[in-house]
Order: C-alpha cells, then structure tokens, then sequence
C-alpha cells in the first residue's frame, strides 16, 4: 500500500468512525433529537457500527486501522514502524473530520442549546469524560480496555476463513460493541487516542453555543492509556501467539 | 439483468424493506401495539432488519438496490445511467405497496386511532418529519447521512470475500442499523428518496382514521438531500479508491 | 434424508426454538425474573437467537424448518409433498416438548405465581394474544408477516456463497429479529402455526397454578394465518423468481 | 495442540471472557458508571460478545472451549478424556485472572462503594445468584439452560461453511446472547463452573469494600448443574447425530 492510499483511506475511515460515533452521542444527549436518552445499549451498538462503517470502507486502500493503538499494537508485533507516522497522520486528520461533520448533521440540535435554560455540556459528545476523576484508576481502566480492542484484533488474523469469507471487520465491530457495554462504564471507553484528541480539537475550535469546557486536563490519559494498551497487546501476541 | 427482472426485483425488495421499515415505526407508535415506546434502538434495528430482509430477497434479480440514492450513486461512479429509470420506477411502486401492506398489518390499531381521545398523528409512521424544521439545516443532515450509507455500500464491493461468503448485504444491513442509532436523531433519516415520498403518496391517498397532515412542505428535503448525497458518494469513491 | 433423521431433526430443533422463544416471553413476564419487563427489543431478539439455536442445530438432520409453513411453501415451490407430514409431526412434538422445558426453567417463578395477590395470565408465554381481538385482522396480519417470512427464506437461496459459508440460518435468524420489531406489534407474530399450537396445548395440559385461559377461540387464527401465508410465498416465490 | 498452548489459550480466552463478563455487570450494576441499570438487553449482548472475545481469542491455541461443561461435553462424545484436566486448569486460571482485571478496570467504582449509604452487594458482579432460591429449580434450570448451549455447540460443528468461513465462534456468541435473553432469569445464567467458581474466589478474597457475602451455600449449584448439562449434551449429540 502507496502511503497516499494509506493516508486517504485512513481519512475516509476515521472521518466515518467519528462521524458515527460522535453522531450516536450526539443522538442521545442532545435535545431535540429522535433518540434521546435512548440508553448504553445504543451507545454501545453505534460505536460499534461506526467501526464497521469506517474500517470496511477503508480496508481497501489502508487496511483499516482507524486508531493509533491497533497501529502501534501492529508495530510492536511485526517490528516495522516505517509507517506508523502515515497511519497516525490520516487517524487524526479524520478524526477531526468526522467531528466536524458530526457537528454539521446536528447542526440546528447544536443551536437549540444556545437557549440557555436548556443548556447542555456538549464536550462528552466529542470526546471522553470519566465518571469518577482519578487519573491513576482512568488510565488502569484504558490500559486494560484497549488489550480488550488490540489483543483479540491480533488474534483474529489466526483464524482461519475470517480473511477469505470478508468477516473479519464484523467480528472487529462486534468486538467494540462488547468492549462499549462491559469496559466503557467508568471513563466511556476512548480505545483510540485519534478518537478523543481529534474532536476535543475540533470541540475547542469551533463556536458551538454554551459548549463548556474541552477539559484539556483529562486530555493525556485518552492518549497515554490506549497507546500503553496497544503496546501491551503487540508485546502479549508476541508472546503467546 | 432484464429490464422485467430489475423490476420485479426492486418492487418486491422495496415492498419488504417498507412493510418491515414503517411497521417498525406502526409498532413503537401505535396505541395496542405490543411496542409500543420501546424505543430507538427497536426503531434502527427495524430499519436495519428492514434492509436485510428486502435487499437479501431482491438481490437475485436486481441487486436489490431498493434507494434512488444508491442507484445514482453508482450510476456517477460507472457512467451508465440507462438503466436507472427501471430501477426507480420498481422503487417508487414497491415503496407504495409495501406502505398500503404495513397499513393492513396494523390495520385495527389504525382503527383504533379512530377514537378522538387518543388520536395520534400518523404520518411519522410513513415518512419522515424533523425534530427542528430547518430545510437548510435538515438537507445538510440528508446530505451527510447518504454519503454515510452510499459510499460505503459501494466500497464494501472491493472488500474480498463479502461478494463470496453472501454476507455483503448483512453489512449494509448493519451500516443502516449504525446509520439510525447515530445520523437518525435530526430529521428520522429518511437517506432513500422512494422510502420518504412513495409511502407520503399512500398516507394522502388512504383513508386513515384521524391520519393528520401529510406534510408536502417538507417532502422535497427526503428526496433532494438524499439523491445529492448519492451522486456525493459516487464521486468521492470515483476520486478516492 | 430419511425420514427418521427429519423427524428427530425437527423434534430437537422445535424443542429448542420454543424452549428460547417460550423462555424469553417467561423471561419478561413472570415476577422473580431478571429479565422481567426488559421490552420488546428482548423479545425479538430471544425469538431471533431461538431460531439460530434451533435451525442450526437441526440443519445437518432435517434441513431445520422448524415451522409448518415453510415446510408448506417450500412444498408449493418444488411440487414434493410426500414428507411433509414427517416434518409436521416433527414439528409439533417438538414444539410441545420445548414448552415443556421452558417450564421447567422457569418452575420456580411459575410456582411464585401461585401467590394470588400476584397471580399473572400465564398463556402469552405459551402462545400468542392479539392486542385487539378482531379475526379478520389478525388473520391478514398473520398472512403478511408469515410472507414476510417464508418469501425471503426461499429467496436467500438465491443468493450465492450464503450456503457455502453457513451464515444462511444466521440471516434467518435476523430476518426473524426483524419481523418481531417490524410486524409483531398486533398479534405477537405466530407465524408458525406449531409455534403457537404446541405450546397453547402444553398450556392446557400442565397444572400451572394460576395459569388462566388456554383461550381457544383464539386458536385457529395462528394456525391458518401461517398456513395461508406460507402457501400464497411458494406462489409468489414461483411465479416472481 | 500441546499441553503448553492448550493452557496458554484457555487463560487468555477465560480471562478475556470473565474480564467482558463480570465487566457488563460492574457496568449495569456500580454507581458512577456509565451503564447503571442500562437493563438486560446491555447484560445478555455483553456476555455474548465475551465469548466472542475470549473465544475467537483463544481458537487458535486451544479451540477455545472456555468452559468445562463444553470440554466435558466433547469428551462425552468423543470418548477422549487425557486433556480435560489442562482445559479446566486454564479455564479456572483464567476466569480468576479475568474477574481480577474486572475490578481493576472498575476499582474507582468500586472504592465509591465504600460510602456506606451507597453500598451495594457486590457478588452478582462476580458470580451467579437465584431470584428464587430453591436447589432442585436451580439445579434443573442450570441443566437445561447448558444444554441449549452445549447440544447446539456440537451440532455447529456439522454445518458445512461454518468453519471454513470462520463464522463458527460469531454463531455460538449469539448464541449466548440468545442463552442470556431466555434462560439467564430465574439463575443468573452460570452455564459455565469456571465463570462461576472462579470469581467467586476472587470475591471471597480481594479486599472489595463492602463486599457482602460471597454465599458459599449456593456455590455447589453453577458448577454441577453444567457439568451435568454439558455430559448430557454429549449423549444426546451422540445418540440422535
């Protein structure tokens, strides 16, 4: 693969990725919105379907990463870190992409929050908030979360028949829809540092009324918890695959 | 295909896709409905179904593209463009009487709206209405969520094995339901210009008991937005893979 | 296949599709269940994965019809109608034994149920109840959800590589996810006529405390309904494909 | 298949399984979590996608039984008894390990627990408890509840496409997710010694605040009853396959 086409394709894909997840929280927490407060098991399955729309799209021309972990898990495994760079690149510039499109399908939603009796906090639309703030305890629960995403996604390429019957992205989707309803209760599961820095830039840049703070604090350890996490599972594979 | 198998095929897929997709919305809104307020994620999985059902069904004769959006969608990136009045036309008519079968499915609680003490409106069960009436706004929404569902339907075709394995249309199946949970909170994704406008058609011309209005302001942001957002995603793939 | 492996076949696989089916409407219903009251998305999807358990397991031996009114359409398609007494037979013994077992795992909440001040009616974990009693209307509600079943079921063996790959039964699977979101809302979509008549007679049989009317009036409906809109597919199917 | 990755996978898969598992249930359960009593629906799919974690995880090492009652229900119908004890030895490894990773990704939500006008019982995190506690129900519906899991797991391997496709481990998920939706409420759905007994050590000892009881009494129960499920699905599959 051309580095252009891992680029492009690692755009499209994580630009689908965020759009869908960040869409999904859009949909229910904003008023307004035909699926308010419609629960985790949507939460859950949107993110889900959003790697499934994202990664099959971007299979083709990239193979799919769409997050910086599975980049760095695959690195550590094979040894090769020519292109980490490229596929990083591509992860953030979606990432901030899909938010801003996000936005722009909720756009009028994002508006009616200017009445301020109404206000909302807008920033867990764009990126992750812990439940309970303690960075040592966050950044346990990312580590261990992102061995849940990068460990089995290894692994599936052992099994035989995935590759050929073009299954193995659905099994990768179903994979975060379980790793969403299990794991993402104490910090709402980032997995993906693209995922959270990406459109907590795109939170703080753009002039959505009432937004509230972006949080910047916070900020590292959806970075620092999935990139440890990814490294963690290509060192594991290694080991006992 | 013949001109006949692309027909039938799409008047029978389009008519199962609308029988499930407005049953859904008949079962979560009407009163004496076993669903009644069971929620979003019974309303994007329905749709989702929906697909799978219709598409699976038409695929042997048509391809079961059952959405003017995907069928102009290709038809920008192939250039061939014969062929698409037979398949919006199959669309159009299996859209109407897939509306008239969901409306004798649920014929007596359509009854039952009679009585004026519980009268609900009724055009949301066949077509789509906005949270925040906003034609620029709601457009943009239409726009984003079509791309959403077209470029990657037509990427899923370079994906090796889905064609083989059968399991290309349980993805797109899977990409709807996604598309629901997280692009459907503004304006009810309507995403397919038939699945808006045909069961419109059959809400004004049926005798439903205290049906309401039909809505014809809006009527042309469902099928402008989505059919932009078709040809959107024909030259996006064009230019990208 | 002999007609010994159909019989046992259907016997097993019936007895599971209505020991999940049977158990996820008790899961929802009765007091002292985890699942009680957990809505409609539940239910489809225990009817969805009931239908996996089941076929999966009783494809090698039967084919894993499971429902009189596959066994009907697929009978007015292909003209052979020599077995498709072994199958029904199968079909309902299995049905009956299945309702059996759903009752044993559920003993201790149906013996709760003896407590008058809690007594609940117990028959819509057996079979189905229209939500307004109106024959006529269940009865075209039944045809068209049945042939919301049955055509696609023939259908999906059209398309290409779903036998080779063995998801058939998992598109069936969902397909029956969907008609339960999309079309059960009225009746409780029998749509198999041994389905609701095993079990409404394992009802009548059992001494279940409290258990109420086996009401069959009602009892013809999900019978013929089925039966009706099995064969109008087999029609449908042969003069559409 | 050595001894060596026989062991490794079924720690790894286990872990994985209980870590998703346990996790889906601090999730609905814990104050402070994104997920409290999402319901369910978040509870059955969370326990299926476990097993489609930990499953397809670990197949390519051991198979990934991560069961005893599916190991004893193979050697059942197989009559090969030498390798139980290495299954079973990394399954209750593994499953402890898991239920430890559980609680760290959840220890900030724990330690809340601590407050002692919030606390809560912790042991339905870990391991099963009855809505109605009565030994023989529980025991019958444990029975019959791993037998609609076992049964079903051998005869998937009769399927033909299945494995070559590689879907084999996604059907058994749902599978469980059809387990969880129909049999799981009046136990708790152990189906499964080591998913059981495992965390109930790990209960018993960590230093969990306001843990409760770890309810030793019923301990018996999740673990006889699969094992005399999964034996009796291997002389089922045997006699009738």
């Amino acid at each position: 693969m051309s580095n252009g086409d891992i680029f492009i394709g690692e755009v499209i894909g994580t630009a689908i990725l965020i759009l869908f997840g960040a869409g999904v929280c859009a949909a229910v927490t904003l008023n307004h919105s035909k699926a308010k407060a419609s629960g985790w098991i949507v939460i859950s399955f949107g993110w889900g379907m959003a790697v499934l729309a994202g990664a099959y799209t971007a299979a083709p021309l990239s193979g799919g990463h769409l997050n910086p972990a599975v980049t760095v898990g695959i690195a550590v495994d094979t040894g090769e870190w020519g292109k980490v760079w490229v596929y990083v690149l591509g992860q953030m510039a979606g990432a901030m992409l899909g938010a801003v499109l996000a936005y722009l399908v909720y756009y009028a939603q994002f508006a009616a929050n200017r009445d301020e009796e109404k206000a909302l906090p807008t920033l867990g639309i764009f990126s992750t908030i812990p439940e309970i703030r303690s960075p040592a305890a966050n950044l346990v629960t990312e580590i261990i979360a992102t061995v849940g995403l990068v460990l089995p996604v290894l692994a599936f390429g052992l099994t035989e028949g995935l590759g050929e019957s073009g299954t193995q992205v659905l099994i990768v989707a179903l994979l975060v829809v379980g790793i969403g309803l299990s794991l993402g209760g104490p910090t709402g599961y980032a997995i993906n540092p693209a995922r959270d820095l990406g459109p907590r830039i795109v939170h703080a840049a753009l002039p959505i009324p009432n937004k509230g703070t972006s949080d910047w604090g916070y900020a590292w350890v959806p970075v620092a918890g999935p990139l440890i996490g990814g490294a963690l599972s290509g060192l594991i594979y290694n080991a006992a695959f």
